[in-house]
């Protein structure tokens, strides 16, 4: 089906949503670029970059007994859902906030093989007033300390700035950075293990996690009762949005102890299922069983008019993490997660073939050319 | 001198340039409460915080070989100025905010004997179009690359999100992570070795780097000719306050290289000179050498009619970083720094005595009450 075809006047895309990637993606080209001509520079400490590292989802240098990978993340828009839905129900929901912030940069991290050690807090706040309200400010700091212990890791620190005229005023730039070792070496995952024969097993979102909000801000102004819009499940539009994303290192470490090294791991933020597609490899991922859709994740699917390749294309569909294993671990490996209580869907394979995606119980396919991130 | 009897109607402070921090500091109080609880979780991994690096500057961790150090800083305010000249002279200052904000990250990171291995960049934009302004984008992806290669530092990667509504139209949040080792371990400094007979070496700085920029920036209201205000030096006041920040890990790394492990040191940042007392010990720092005076920041302490006790605990006034190295290395810290073109003094010396940091040429005593940083 092609997304052209299907739109009307009331279809949502998330380009209509805000954010324009033609502007953004010369300096990010141009970024890379220049990044990866300062790769020598470790050298001269006598280590060296593990170069397939550069575009995965976090960095990696080999610094001899083990690899150390490292990472910065942005939460996003999402605070200013939690904003709007303090406003409207005298709750604050920065707790999960935390969550969401360290989830964007563990669940990178740990795509390369890494355990996260530290995460760094990067909290600037559009005045200090912000820091002034007391219940949202414990909770931002308790939701954090919780997230550390899901993930095992320290909280070394952070930067608490105030940046009146660079923040908006009331609002706030949530981010992390994790830095964690891949150790033994033999853990590192960027990509050279994965082949045909392979299993794809998809753990299960919370919901729309912290990508895509744009969109799902957007929505808010078709729906007459806004956030408090009541979804099938009972829930509120704006409760089920902030459902804290799902942190995946416990998983990534039970495997390790369980003797099960992942052959690829794809963290399913923006760009949706086409993450799936993110090895460079020519490979054909054929998904034959597809994990429960969250009902805010229909929701926004249909209030956008979106058919279900552009839905695919742009959320994570009930998706959070896919772990790419060799086939006779699938079925350990789902057991694994959902004795974490994360629930794991067996969902298809990998293939030799074209560069393409295949989610066959909706009849979609998407190729190469549907994810250009590098 | 007591600043508040030298107030008047015009003296400007920095608070009342408009951080509070009295609205700050009970979160960070219950941040590095909940942070330091969570030390533990590296146990579980087989390693351990270095307890001594918390309320240090970079977060340290014993990972066996060598020690793992890590932070997350901001630039803070600084870019607004970039902004302003832009407007008044068509220049794109970018290339030197990119400087400044890896600095703040890397000058940290030094200060407990690590060597800086990967930065990772965190551009936060109010909004696609920040990208869309070719030339600015280009400086700072170049002046970032430039202060790598200064450092030896590989650029990992990083996150520029467009995030409406949360960072203001038009501006840009920036900030740095860096990770590195400390290696060997007998690099470490996180102050056990700080002793009385130390030696103080000031490292120039080259302006106001990036503290003190929110009064910096109300001091323009007052100016007729606001940032073209002429300085002494010919140079206009908005030009001088954006000469980028020294990048001082050259002259740790060859301090290293020369066989000299400082004993301490500090990055003077926010609270001015007041930042060598940053140490927990009761130790006396007896100053009998002042480093000049850049002239912008001599025409900030005189246009916001501060006395010098109260520019020397904002301000850096030429002393960008102290290190506190053996008496018998002195002489040759001061010659490694000027071989690679900052300008250094032996400024004084550590004494045994109360916690305090008289300032002699100038009359200022600070003492312990006078700084609470952790």
């Amino acid at each position: 089906m092609n997304p052209k075809a299907a739109s009307s006047a009331t279809t949502l895309s998330y380009e209509q949503a805000g954010v324009n990637y033609d502007l953004i993606d010369p300096l990010k080209v141009a970024a890379q670029r220049s990044a990866a001509a300062t790769a020598g520079h470790l050298a001269a400490h006598g280590f060296s970059e593990v170069k397939a590292s550069r575009g995965e989802s976090a960095y990696v240098v080999d610094v001899g007994p083990f690899y150390l990978a490292s990472i910065v993340e942005c939460l996003g828009s999402k605070a200013l859902v939690a904003d709007e839905m303090r406003q409207l129900t005298g709750k604050s929901y920065y707790d999960a906030i935390a969550q969401d912030t360290i989830a964007m940069a563990v669940n990178d991290l740990i795509t390369v093989g890494a355990t996260p050690l530290v995460v760094q807090a990067y909290w600037a706040a559009g005045g200090s007033d912000w820091f002034g309200d007391a219940q949202r400010a414990q909770a931002l700091v308790e939701g954090w300390k919780r997230a550390c212990d899901t993930c095992g890791v320290a909280w070394g620190g952070g930067e608490t700035p105030a940046l009146a005229g660079v923040v908006e005023a009331g609002r706030i730039d949530l981010a992390a950075s994790c830095t964690g070792l891949i150790n033994p070496k033999e853990r590192l995952s960027v990509g050279d293990k994965l082949a045909a024969g392979d299993a794809i097993v998809l753990l299960a979102s919370s919901g729309i996690h912290a990508n895509g909000l744009s969109l799902a801000r957007k929505l808010v102004e078709r729906l007459p009762q806004g956030y408090l819009t009541k979804l099938p499940d009972g829930q509120s539009y704006g409760e089920a949005l902030l459902a804290p994303t799902v942190l995946y290192s416990p998983v990534t470490e039970a495997l390790y102890k369980a003797g099960i090294t992942p052959h690829y791991c794809a963290n399913v933020t923006g760009h949706g299922w086409r993450k799936l597609l993110r090895h460079q490899a020519k490979l054909t991922y054929r998904i034959a069983a597809l994990p429960e859709v969250p009902a805010v994740l229909r929701f926004i699917q249909q209030q956008a008019n979106q058919d279900d390749r552009e839905a695919y294309s742009t959320l994570n569909m009930g998706a959070g993490f896919a772990l790419f294993v060799a086939a006779g671990d699938a079925q350990r490996t789902v057991e694994i997660a959902q004795s974490l209580g994360i629930a794991a869907t067996l969902a298809g394979r990998v293939e030799a073939g074209d560069k393409q995606l295949l989610i066959e119980p909706l009849g979609i396919r998407f190729s190469d050319e549907d994810l250009q991130l590098r």
